[in-house]
């Protein structure tokens, strides 16, 4: 028999078929949880959103436009690039896979950080490419080390700044120097996902560096400051040349028509942009203090979400808390078995957050 | 410098950047006009879809629910399978996509007819993959013929039945006695996305054809019975092997939570199924009667869509319905220079259809 699957598919994991909060209640035997492990935004989507959304449900029988024209249109209005730099996907995780697709061949390398965003690996992997990963340097991406990596083979490296799990990130002086001395053929992409949550002045900012160097692609989304993680909308910026040849892989219906109506609703709903900041900030000052007065360490952030250390290691933090109704993320699969993370909740849900760690760790 | 592309995107036309129906309009001075084009459901969404959506637009701050748990249920209680036999995807178009990267590797072959839907052979050849298409015979697809141009790189071969853009479909006892006789390690698709239109009941159904066959998988779409074209999902069923091997390469949040709820409230809306298939198949004799008084010639069909020979070509045709506001599909792109395909539309869509028909064929 012909080998069933291609180079590469052999390498990844099976799929752990998971289950809906709801139905994970059901079997604990509890009710209302509260979720701070997948840095989304706890005040709901943007109601401007929401309108649009309400607007556009009875068409859905015709298939959504497949150019994305109205987005396209108003992104490219809010950040002065041509609609032909911009692209738009099924959340950047559909971009990302679309980059990798695009431009890196069966056996090119690949760099990236470690830990970071898990999706890039796996999708690489998938596509028959090898994965060279680089340990952070004090939970910040060691862009020196990176720089000692690069190799003839080296096609791409995926840069998340901010990095998540950590929630540092990069000044515009190290990426603007890193992109000067590398390879200029070297596929960069920057996923800037959380990059409109960053308060410090001096963090990179990708929209500026284009320019500076031709094959960069940066990666944004809809799913964390506008609140649209169910609805999967990205959008991506680069040269011309680039998005073209992304275009030529991408599917024409790619995106649903209630995202691409949100999405464009959604960059305009500057209340509850900033109503989501300050939320943010004052939620991350409120935690920092209660976690100084527990004497618990924690990472420093320019994100909506940050890392704790934990006495008893994340996974018997995680699911200690679970059994409480607190959903948070256990950092073993990132190889930061002593850390959870958490994102900022609700002013209630981060008071129970703490309720509920000082319970679990006067238990054990 | 490195090339930028992997192998077949340079094979991949570029993309004609489209424009939404509002702003063709606005250019051609006209308004109210009507879509024919895309085999669209025209009676709308489901309603019980739209009343599903309505239920879970404030949550979509939270990502969706990325093993599909309610829609999986739904669907393996309906067709009687296995939950490990059903994947969902993006609409079937990411499912197509999502087999071919799993199984085709770069090189291999795929076997298609032709014409049909074309988004088989653009993603083959965006993986690296080799089309090889083999023409109808009388509208349908060959399978004599597709027999005859197996050969040891053939790792696929990918059936549409009924097929688009001609209607026709293979019987049972075809694809059987087909499918008995290829090697069995070649993957077979067999595209159903029009299935539940199917008057004939000798049409082959996948359902039944999945335990003679290791290597089959079927796919199916909510976007045209059910009208949710525009909310992106389709779903597919194989063996728990092969499904296992596409969930490994899927994006964990590749289904967005409105079409998961949409879709699970539509599989149990049988008064918009009813209402549907009437519509269809009122339409059709209605089209059918008024093209044989005008002396035009027809491809019979087990679809809501058919093809129609018309004196002055396709895109001529094409061209001159726009400007009165009716859109069809020109068949050139598909090798039909002579045809347009057209959907059923509501009953004073097919009426303006055949008066403006009239028009444009007077006025040549």
């Amino acid at each position: 028999m012909n080998t069933l699957t291609r180079k590469g598919i052999e390498k990844l994991v099976p799929y752990p078929p998971g289950k809906p909060i709801e139905e994970l209640e059901r079997e604990l035997g509890i009710t209302g949880s509260i979720k701070l492990a997948s840095n989304e935004n706890p005040l709901g989507p943007s109601p401007l959103a929401v309108q649009a959304i309400q607007e556009k449900v009875k068409t859905l029988n015709r298939y959504p436009d497949g150019s994305g024209y109205y987005l396209k249109e108003k992104i490219s209005d809010i950040f002065g690039l041509a609609q032909d730099q911009i692209i738009i996907g099924n959340g950047s995780n559909e971009l990302i896979e679309l980059i990798i697709r695009t431009f890196l061949s069966v056996g090119e390398e690949f760099i990236q950080a470690y830990p970071t965003f898990l999706v890039y690996e796996k999708i690489v992997t998938g596509a028959g490419g090898e994965a060279i990963s680089i340990p952070l340097s004090d939970f910040r991406i060691d862009l020196a080390a990176i720089l000692k990596a690069i190799n003839p083979k080296t096609k791409m490296i995926f840069i998340n700044n901010p990095n998540n799990p950590t929630g540092s990130a990069l000044s515009k002086n190290e990426v603007l120097a890193f992109l000067r001395t590398i390879p200029q053929d070297i596929v960069v992409v920057l996923d800037e996902a959380y990059i409109e949550f960053v308060s410090d002045k001096e963090v990179a900012n990708g929209l500026d560096l284009l320019r500076h160097y031709p094959r960069l692609i940066v990666l944004r989304t809809f799913s964390k400051l506008y609140g649209l993680a169910g609805l999967r909308i990205g959008y991506g910026f680069a040269s011309a040349e680039i998005i073209d040849y992304m275009n030529r892989v991408r599917q024409p219906f790619n995106v649903n028509t209630l995202a691409q109506a949100a999405a464009t609703a959604a960059l305009a709903d500057s209340e509850f942009v900033s109503e989501t900041l300050k939320i943010v900030r004052d939620g991350l000052d409120y935690l920092f203090d209660q976690l100084e007065n527990l004497g618990l360490e924690y990472v420093p952030t320019q994100t909506n979400f940050f890392l704790i250390k934990v006495p008893m290691g994340g996974k018997k933090t995680y699911e200690l808390m679970l059994k409480e109704g607190v959903i948070v993320r256990s950092m073993q699969s990132y190889g930061l078995g002593d850390y959870i993370r958490i994102n900022v909740g609700l002013p209630e849900e981060n008071e129970r957050f703490i309720k509920t760690l000082k319970k679990v760790l006067n238990e054990r």
